[in-house]
């Protein structure tokens, strides 16, 4: 559909619904001067489980697909590591299969052909020796102090952060160069890591990349999220009942747009998604008594939400209701994929799993579970890398119990 | 002449002369209990010109060749880029293969056998997935904080020193499992870091190694050893008149024997030296009149100069006198080798070039001068990798003049 837009209208459309943009004469650049696609990176780190919160760059990158631009997303499962050890770490290799199951499935849902998408792995070029030798070169242009800087609103606990934590910025800087990109895009929260990559990247000889931010939105589900609390993040594979279960409980202030989570999703996710299917943004709110409330923009959503016609228990309802198709497309291709099953089943054991792998942790000296020692099984060095490195982690967390 | 040694005769010589060993058990495990020889690490990073203080780590190594302890010689020359960017970068190459024959001939001219001498380059190792696996999962085992107080001995001025200043104490960590060591060599101003690979190397699942500190001695030629001053270090090229001029402008204190760096090298260097050549230490001050005065060990010598019977300028005089034949040994070694003399030229080259690349440097937009861009011209990954890396440096200097 990219045909039919001017390189005006692709411009318009790639930077839209943005908090910021910087360098927005390297888009113009590309579209009319080169004529060509632009390239834009969005890198996931590999933790969690990704969540309904995930539809909101999603929703930006269909955008930037529907504009025929090419999308590189970097499956970030070294970052995954190095972020505070957040993520378990023989799960990494699974966790990233299950994110690009997910990623792929989260834009068809609504509607964006995937033609123009790329994966890649972190593990693919970041411990190549060109990309050491540039991180090195990289960690000689300043002092501690600017890469702890750079890394304060993405890596929690800055004070508490080891090392690698000012490494992070870094490898991500070096990331647009080494996926052979012309920009790129995350959230506001990566600002200061995006300051400190026009600055670094001129300094090793390469060029300097566009950045485009979207704003940071409260929690879906209202209040912080928490990994802890599964009730603070709704699955992409939840069921309806659980869905909506899940939303009633989320705390909504009435009559308030601000820090409203709920009026965010409906904002940069639910319209948007519906002007990917129907060609014009559209969301309904079907009432007990009355007509349904149609709207096709947020204005008039937040004026009928301030003056209570809009009440948060309906508005809750009728995201659940626009939300549920969604998932549910997610989920038929779920259940149509034996392999994606697998992988599942592998990157989240189910609890009593978990809890065995506690018992067996405490006892010192046997190996850590479901640790597959780098063997070599045909697969690909950069695979089996990932595995030694989960290995090497596994290693490392038995040596260093929580407590210490 | 190992072979005549017990294992406690070898254990004595592998200890004696160092100011403080850390696990000495891991010595007498090797050598009593598996009964091979041990293998040790010393590591130098490639910076200037290596001058007549070398002699000292070189007649402690010349101990553990003879205990019969293969050495492994570590030529950093990532390091060396690394470390404050002291190096100028093109020519760090040129300078590792000088390195290699200046270690070589310095260890031959105390008569030391060097076939159990082995050399390696960071870039060897410093740059594989492995490596850098482990790299990463090193910091992510301690704050930022850890490795700068690791660093404060090594790393010149640790406020002001970049993030690579916090990485180099790890690489130097993880080079005693890369190596395949025994055991780490080193001043005792590396101490700090010591103690550091004692800990991160068991939390990464590898043995811990044992550590010998050499004593830092005070500068030969008096003083602080200073880079900028030339007359401050004796070049291991210098010819006889040069050393004798360098030695009588040292400033030396008669009576005094702490802090005494003309001392110190006898200490060091030129009784242990003399042992190997003689199987027994030899000192010897001609006088204008009288007798010569002849010591076998230092304790005499310290009486002798605290009386002012062995004055400042009688000792210049006979350290010069031993001195010269030893760097006479090296130099007949250099003006044999057409190679060394050829590598010489382009590792140092002579001032006039130095000025005109000044000069080209204040043109921006020309290329940086003598840096090959990388170009492959048949040599291993690892030596086009270190010229790849060096071409970047240059393109980081280019871009980041020192004033800036």
């Amino acid at each position: 559909m990219a045909e039919h837009l001017t390189p005006q209208e692709k411009i318009a459309l790639i930077t839209s619904n943005l908090q910021e943009t910087l360098n927005p004469e390297i888009v113009e650049d590309v579209i009319i001067k080169q004529n060509r696609p632009l390239i834009i990176y969005w890198g996931t780190a590999i933790t969690g489980r990704p969540h309904c919160g995930y539809f909101v760059p999603m929703l930006k990158i269909a955008e930037f697909l529907k504009a025929g631009c090419t999308v590189k997303i970097l499956l970030a499962d070294i970052h995954g590591i190095l972020d505070n050890l957040k993520s378990p770490r023989e799960l990494v290799k699974h966790r990233t299969d299950y994110y690009r199951f997910v990623i792929t499935e989260l834009l068809k849902a609504v509607n964006v052909p995937v033609e123009q998408l790329q994966f890649s792995k972190g593990s693919d070029h970041e411990l190549t020796p060109d990309y050491v030798m540039d991180l090195l070169a990289g960690a000689s242009l300043f002092k501690p102090a600017v890469f702890k800087k750079a890394a304060a609103e993405v890596v929690k606990n800055t004070e508490e952060a080891p090392l690698s934590g000012l490494i992070y910025p870094l490898m991500q800087t070096l990331d647009e160069e080494y996926l052979g990109v012309d920009a790129q895009f995350g959230g506001v929260d990566q600002r200061k890591i995006f300051a400190l990559a026009k600055e670094v990247l001129p300094k090793l000889g390469y060029k300097e990349r566009a950045h485009f931010m979207n704003p940071i939105l409260p929690g879906l589900a209202g209040g912080k999220m928490s990994s802890s609390d599964p009730d603070s993040k709704i699955d992409l594979l939840d069921t309806e009942e659980v869905v909506r279960k899940k939303l009633n409980k989320a705390f909504t202030e009435p009559k308030k747009v601000e820090d409203n989570g709920l009026l965010s999703f409906v904002e940069y996710v639910l319209l948007p998604a519906s002007a990917l299917r129907r060609e014009a943004p559209h969301f309904e709110v079907q009432r007990r008594e009355g007509e349904p409330l149609v709207y096709h923009d947020i204005k008039k959503i937040h004026v009928d939400y301030e003056a209570d016609i809009l009440t948060p228990q309906l508005l809750k309802s009728a995201v659940a209701s626009a939300l549920v198709p969604l998932l549910q497309s997610i989920q038929a291709a779920f259940q149509a994929s034996s392999e994606w099953q697998e992988i599942e089943k592998k990157a989240y054991p189910p609890p009593p799993l978990e809890e065995k792998k506690k018992k067996k942790q405490k006892d010192k000296g046997t190996g850590y579970p479901g640790v597959k020692k780098g063997v070599g099984n045909g697969r690909s060095g950069a695979e089996e890398g990932v595995d030694k490195l989960m290995a090497k982690m596994a290693i490392v967390a038995e040596n260093n119990p929580p407590s210490s």
